[in-house]
């Protein structure tokens, strides 16, 4: 199996056997962080990341990640490029793209809502790009999925449940009310990558908050295979009863940006509406001893309580620090020469 | 010869023999990109790229040139810098050049025209620093040349038309029509390094779109001294007879920024009325099998049809990857220790 | 002795021992620069700078320290990074600092008054920094401190007077007018650490311009322990008599941000009331043929004279080279295995 060259954009353009490579190597790299092992595998190579989105986090996990593999990541803002849009004069994705694989070993990209006129166009602009690139492109976040952070997901679950205790045990997937309007793309893909591994997922939400349907029919089609099922809560509480893991964010309505305006201030007025979508130590209680994970930053005091993010069963930096571990792996994987 | 501690603001500054130095290494540094021969040439070293303009082509090329050479580049942007001006304090370009040259084994500068007020105070600028810098000053592009295109476009002509086969060739520099009222500096430097390798120049633009007198000045010496010549047209038909390189660009008109103040819409506007200046398969057929070049980014249906842009004939993205190359080159030579 | 692991925001809280050991190292680190001795300290590992205040120095000599041992610096900008403030959501320091402590070897902070509401904020967001993460805190300049500053000076002074020599010696802190509206924290940082290594302080500025009572009465007490003075003069002439060091810098008076903002523009206009307060030949006749230094960038003509700041017995390059090698030595004691 050799994964050199493939794009990124959803766990689920992977088979399940590549996805445990990348896990597996993961652990590996965490292990072997500062010895020589894979201290060569991207030398002297550069990746691009570009930044249509800002953001601190996955820039530093990135960053860090060429870094220790001995290549370097240039943080990029495509501002500054005068791509050609239906409005404007610039250069097509096809030349950027075509020029950018004569530079770099690999090209990661960042965009979510309110840079793109509707849910969609950013995983458009990223199967354009990957379309044209002659090197990897890798979803560094995009709107719909978020390839990395389900991977680190999983591999928190890999090391605090056990790889091969995952199978039957319940992923509760639930919304936290919050100020932040955040994107779909963690969460579709937190559903998917889990119901890959056999877990049974429960998707509790207040009423209006769905997430995208073409994911979720894929979700509920990944549990069929693994004979699990994904069932659809609106209740806040018993949602949490008999769960393994609970993963509570906040997502935007998808009224939020309808008419090709991304409205935010309107959504953190609807989303503080909900105070009892907080996921919390009374609520914890319902549960089979679940863990909490998060992908981080963290809303404390709308998504979850303090207790339970700084709690025993808490495993949120952990999984941040998967981050770092899984994204080597991808990087050393398509972009370099281990196997 | 040694180029080390030279500055480059134009070719037209260094010998011939020096121009040939660098593009034969680039040469070399394209076969050898990753093998050990130049992967410690700027060990643990910093190159410097000041941007008073952005660019995300420039600063990816440059950048993975460092890193190439096992150094690094700083991405800098000068408006976090107070520098010193007739109308606000700040830091004089002696103390900025002088404290750099403690840290840095070499500065790029870019400054094109909207940062500044009239044609020639961007060279003026880097001309201060080279004045004062004790490591060598590189033009990132500014407002009268950009030596590292120039050297790109010659290493494809080298590559795509034969080293030893230039002399006597014609090369046809047009003016195309478009929407980005794009700066001199590339045109300029594409008749200045092509003129000193022995080809014939024709310079086509519409009435009023003249260059700076000065460099056409030189390159009619150029073309004098090798006995060829400098041919100015306003036909954007039979300017294309019997050329072997078609180079379509657009350049905006002298009167841009002839108050002290980029006009650009104005620009813009007066730019695309002359819609009959682009190139095209049909007027690629009355050269003689003409290679087409551009410095990319490429305004697409303005300046050059798709046609023309993605053809057999094209050397785009090989011209673009040789920034790499020859970026590479120049900074071996001019702030390592290679001959 | 190991100063693994230590914090830096004030060389106050650093034995005299240790900052020495800081001092020997960048000696040794200036002339081993190029050679491999300190080339792997801190290979591939990761240093993250957050520029609350933007600066093109300061940038440049740590992200050139990180590079010469081998790691890299990441540039980053919090104002992408959504921290949780009283009035809004985000995330806690807590969080912050224990992620970013799972990817990099250690952490510096820039935060002036321009980003803060009163003297004193940035200082205790540095401390809330440094309380939370596992990894060192390093001050790249905040509103009270800027300990690398004054590594630099005193390296500056060993390298100049001698380090056996400095006892005794008279330090002219002298205030300069100018249109910069600087900081407190060089200047305190600057008497907090020539007191403590024996020097005789002088401090002089203009009626009004007094800097933090807590910080002078801690230079008097540094004074004291050596048998040493702290004398504070507002005679612009006569406090120059017999120095050996002067360090005329701007700094802004009390008032600049009293009711939580920062009134920039009013600071500029009452400095520049102050013409008398330059440092000039004429009053550097007065002193013991003293070195002038200053934390650069200078704003010349308003706070030291063209004649003094590029004379004889000016160091100022040396110091703001020196700025590169105590920050490696920091980062090497801190971050790395050195010793």
């Amino acid at each position: 199996m050799s994964l050199k060259g493939k794009h990124l954009l959803c766990t689920q353009d992977w088979s399940r056997q590549e996805l445990e490579r990348v896990l597996e190597l993961a652990e590996d790299m965490k292990r072997e962080r500062w010895t020589d092992k894979y201290a060569h595998v991207l030398d002297r190579r550069t990746f691009f990341m570009f930044f249509y989105n800002p953001s601190v986090r996955t820039r530093q996990s990135f960053e860090c990640a060429a870094t220790e593999l001995g290549g370097h990541a240039q943080f990029l803002e495509p501002k500054s490029m005068r791509l050609k849009t239906s409005q404007s004069a610039g250069e097509t994705v096809e030349d950027a793209s075509k020029v950018m694989s004569r530079y770099a070993c690999g090209i990661g990209i960042r965009i979510l809502e309110d840079k793109i006129g509707a849910y969609g166009q950013g995983h458009e602009l990223c199967e354009e790009y990957a379309r044209w690139s002659d090197v990897p492109i890798v979803s560094m976040a995009h709107d719909k999925f978020h390839p990395c952070q389900g991977l680190a997901d999983m591999q928190g679950l890999w090391q605090h449940l056990g790889r091969d205790r995952l199978e039957g045990k319940k992923l509760l997937q639930v919304w936290g009310h919050g100020a932040l309007a955040r994107s779909w793309c963690s969460v579709q893909e937190s559903m998917l990558i889990c119901s890959r591994f056999g877990m049974d997922i429960t998707l509790a939400h207040p009423e209006g908050y769905d997430l995208d349907p073409e994911v979720l029919a894929q979700v509920e089609k990944n549990c069929a295979e693994n004979g699990r099922e994904l069932e659809i809560s609106n209740d806040p509480v018993r949602c949490y009863d008999g769960a393994h893991v609970v993963y509570s964010r906040n997502w935007m309505h998808p009224d939020t940006y309808e008419d090709g305006e991304f409205h935010k201030a309107e959504e953190i007025e609807r989303a503080l509406a909900h105070p009892e979508w907080i996921c919390d130590e009374k609520k914890m209680k319902r549960t089979d001893d679940a863990l909490f994970t998060h992908p981080m930053p963290i809303d404390r005091g709308h998504e979850v309580s303090d207790a339970v993010a700084s709690g025993r069963r808490s495993i949120i930096y952990d999984v941040a620090e998967n981050r770092l571990h899984v994204q080597k792996a991808i990087m050393a994987l398509t972009m370099g020469d281990v196997r």
